[in-house]
């Protein structure tokens, strides 16, 4: 079973990381890029058995931040 | 328009961090995760009109490392 987790920062929150993105884009030449924001994606490999929940409770209390991220399961 | 790329290691390929979360992740007491890979999350806030083309050689010149990582690019 696989778990596909996507950590993205909160609207509001700074990401310097998708802005330094944003720039070496502009610096290359392709125009019309008006934002990038950066995140993270998370493969999990998971035995059968292991619910929501548990992936849940990963996200709350190790893969994500809440208080500046939010996160999206997906299983697959 | 927005396009979402994702960047994620070849099969093979060590990936260090994803390592790191899986022993992380049974220290906190989760059992039966049999495998975490990482990978990154780009989220593009294009001006209408901008190709998948175009988003491609982003992808090739600056967001993946094409000898070591494969991508993924949505458009929505």
């Amino acid at each position: 079973m696989k778990a596909r987790v996507t950590v993205t920062l909160k609207t509001g929150v700074l990401d310097p990381q998708g802005r330094a993105i944003e720039h070496a884009l502009a610096g290359l030449g392709f125009g019309g890029v008006e934002g990038v924001r950066q995140g993270k994606l998370i493969e999990l490999d998971l035995a059968d058995g292991t619910s929501t929940a548990d992936v849940e409770a990963m996200c709350r209390q190790l893969l994500a931040n809440p208080v500046i991220e939010n996160y999206r399961i997906e299983l697959a």
